[in-house]
């Protein structure tokens, strides 16, 4: 170390793989939260699939899609083996590809949650090979790898990825859950919907703290450089407007639950401080005002987007679609409303990724359940995916009622 | 970055914000506590309480606890918008905000446990919108406001809050469980103890695991500053003293259970290290030998204060009254008894704090419980609050005993 | 602050206490991991061991340990009161002892979970106060204490301790696990093997997943220094080498299972990412190729080790020889294999490290069966350790099958 800009260089790396460490931590979160929110007779696939999928995101990302994204290529797609040409001035390249690749997880977890129940293992695991060496990384080419589409979607701001990263994970698991179909029995003849409760309240809980906890790294993160007293001011700022967002989504829910239902729903407080996390995520380091507001928007959007996901008949175990889709369009769109961005700039860039991502998605998954069926067979629904899928049982010694 | 005065700038601000991440990170090491430690009929309402527990400190404490403990004002209260109107010239205040913001939630935890399985739930949470807004605030005004009450309480120290944080939290709990009664059963009529253990171990042994980690960022980042070779070095032995103070806190309780029941009890174990936790965070600055000490009386204290306030008939399922109420006063004063600190200053600080916090605790409580009552009704209590309070179980698959 | 050796000392020093947090709560990590993998008889019993095993490493390690390990002495042990003597030019002596002290209990729980389910409590925690004190010091005197233990093992290198930490554990938990026996019933007289099915798959999951964020710190730690550009190049790609081969060591063991036995297995998945990352530590810092190449084989060696050492009728219900042992005496080997260290150090190091480990602890286990035994009586095998050497148990109120 002999000069200011070593200092600034070993700073910006040092968050980049502090950030890291908590975005690879959310996927403990995704695991706990899923886990908690199905039956446990589909709990050790829910897990199998939660672990599996970070692993494959990492690898595939790693080989593939990271040098699509960030690879020179061409304004749609990155080409070239994009890491070992890459010397950054100002921090480590590996830490900055650390950070990069724990974030990819974040897209694929979101799917199967929304999935679950009802779609095999392999199939699941093959969408999300290609969710993390194309889908992600070719829509994240036009956003942090600064093609902005050939000046398509010029202007579109997505600070830590309300849409780059989690309405992504959205929209390919709309495309799935359409094709997939609704789990039996949750909807009846007669157009009721039979709530399925989730199994495990503590997990679904810890998940989401641990949730809430990484995403200080995700926002925090993405300041991408500590290296000055404004960066470390901003990423401040980020914090602690990270944190308001999912505190006023938390008590937003509560209190809508109450009022609504007469009793607290504690899965909607949950799914409301995340969906108040999505939400300030497009714009983190806005403010404490812009935080709170656009967290209470974002969790009553997701409490109401519930029951309605419900009348499409489309199935959500967790909820996932009402609280990374919506609320990360939200999130995204209230960058222009409020004035930090442009909001046509905003909405071109929500529709071009999200039609690109549902696109792409709904033919992956369409020739996936052509070539190897992407649902269980009903016995194998009704008796459980663990027996069938798994050589094991999550909780073989607790009686079931 | 320019200079020696902006890396220091950076460094203090990024302390405070990994501590406090940390810190965050010990309210879901509350939740799993308490949810392991009480019954499964109340689980999901111990877990409900706790996240919007969190949430509420969180907000209160931007829009109003700031302002009165920071803001300048009088000696007793501080006033204005004291966040808009700061600018530190050695770090960033929404680091600094986001540091103080999470310390909050862990004083209003402590209740949470206490009060477990007969309150309801909206009375507790419109207590912890006083407590994060007025009580905290007010007594922090005095120390860490740095008003000294206008010299009552001059001299007095507490580096981390064993008195400030675990001692508030504990004056409030014990008001509140003095209004509110034991659990229906909990003591017989010919003066019997019932033990109602804790319905999930390893979510109890999770949960102080999570707490003794989240306590490194608490203790650690409580020295406010890393920007010299002296603040590093206090930093690494504050760590390793709270390390210390924890692992000695867990054996003295495993071999004074073995010694006293024959048996070893996990749950002393786990309040042993929490005990010694506290202990130490009055001065974790001082030296390895005296967070060994003070970490075998405090835990020692709360392996007998367990027996001590059943046998007042204060119920407290979670032993958080032993832990950061008893270990949170011995704290204190061993700083003044070790010759860190004056004891006489040490004990005004405790009696005058823990007057103030009691009695506006108790007032608040009572009215409380006039207006809306405390209490679930008897019916509730016995099935259970969760299937009364909220919509939903804790583990609905699981067939009871 | 006044200078860049002021900035280095400070960066230097927030490294080891960062990777040190992280690796504390790797304790947690393997609580979980063995609470999951065990029978609910057991849990508390093996919750109890692992919190007090991390406490008692703790302490013996500062009182005894750490002397022996880094004090002067000769070229078998060291002496005096180290820590006292020590100034260190570069670094914070409290922050090194906070990381030094953590990696203790590490190979202390390797050996809880191999051991569980039938060895009495405190036998095995005298066991644990022998190895912190003695063992695991006393090699660490001749490698990271530096005295190759008078040229015997020159040459001899490994990172972060596959060998040094994981092997250890490995070595201690097989010389007790030859003299404990299986559990009944594990082995049938026909020559079977009897799976005996972990009872709670998300805490495995939640201990893996720790594991794996923990081991950032590990393995990033060890670099020992962040003040300069190289340091933190280096901790970037150990992070994501070490992402790595847990990443490929998952998917491995998931396609492995799936082609042996026809259902993917997910102890196994978890074990294998496991065994990725002690593959790795002996060399984290080589790069994303020598990661994947390693972590691949690592975990195939786990999977295969599995089975085979239930042929020799060791029984290890968590499978961690299999993971700590065999995939660290590949991963310390691999190093030589792959050029970045002599072939004949790694062995020589492997051999007089395992040699010494498996006597002296075969030593130390012998004593205390002869003077305590180490081995619960039949009837409280089978009615589970919880009720017999705890007053409680782990989940009370779960009616089991």
């Amino acid at each position: 170390m002999e000069n200011f800009t070593d200092v600034q260089y070993i700073l910006n790396g040092f968050l980049m793989l502090f950030g890291g460490i908590l975005v690879m931590w959310m996927a403990a979160g995704f695991a706990m939260l899923e886990a908690g929110l199905t039956r446990t007779k589909n709990t050790a696939t829910i897990l199998t699939k939660n672990v599996a999928l970070f692993a494959i995101s990492c690898i595939m990302f790693y080989f593939v899609g990271y040098n699509l994204m960030y690879g020179e290529g061409s304004s749609f797609i990155g080409s070239g083996f994009a890491l070992s040409g890459i010397a950054y001035d100002d921090h480590s390249v590996m830490a900055d590809f650390f950070f990069q690749v724990v974030f990819v997880a974040t897209a694929a977890s979101v799917i199967s949650g929304t999935v679950a129940e009802r779609m095999k293992m392999w199939p699941f695991l093959i969408f999300v090979v290609v969710l993390s060496a194309f889908i992600y990384p070719i829509q994240g080419h036009w956003t942090w790898g600064g093609t902005a589409l050939g000046g398509l979607i010029d202007g579109f701001s997505d600070f830590a990825g309300s849409t780059i990263v989690h309405s992504v994970g959205g929209w390919a698991a709309l495309a799935g859950v359409i094709i997939l179909g609704a789990r039996k029995g949750k909807y009846t003849k007669d157009g009721k919907v039979r709530p399925i409760p989730g199994s495990n309240m503590p997990l679904a809980t810890l998940g989401t703290l641990i949730l809430w906890m990484g995403w200080f790294g995700f926002n925090g993160g993405s300041q991408l450089a500590m290296g000055t007293k404004d960066d470390i001011d901003a990423i401040g700022m980020v914090m602690a407007a990270t944190n308001m967002a999912a505190a006023v989504g938390a008590m937003t829910a509560a209190i809508l639950t109450q009022l609504l239902y007469k009793k607290v729903d504690l899965t909607m407080v949950l799914n409301g401080a995340l969906a108040g996390l999505v939400s300030v995520t497009a714009a983190p380091d806005t403010g404490m005002g812009y935080a709170t507001i656009v967290g209470v928007v974002g969790a009553a959007l997701a409490v109401f987007a519930v029951p309605f996901f419900d009348k499409l008949k489309l199935d959500d175990p967790v909820g996932a679609l009402s609280v990374h889709l919506v609320a990360g369009i939200w999130g995204t769109l209230a960058v222009g409303i409020f004035g930090n961005g442009e909001f046509i700039a905003q909405l071109k860039g929500v529709v071009v990724i999200g039609a690109f991502v549902f696109v792409t998605s709904f033919i992956v998954w369409k020739v996936l359940d052509m070539v190897m069926g992407l649902r269980v067979g009903e016995q194998e629904e009704i008796e459980g995916l663990d027996i069938h899928e798994l050589g094991l049982e999550a909780y073989p010694e607790f009686k079931r009622n």
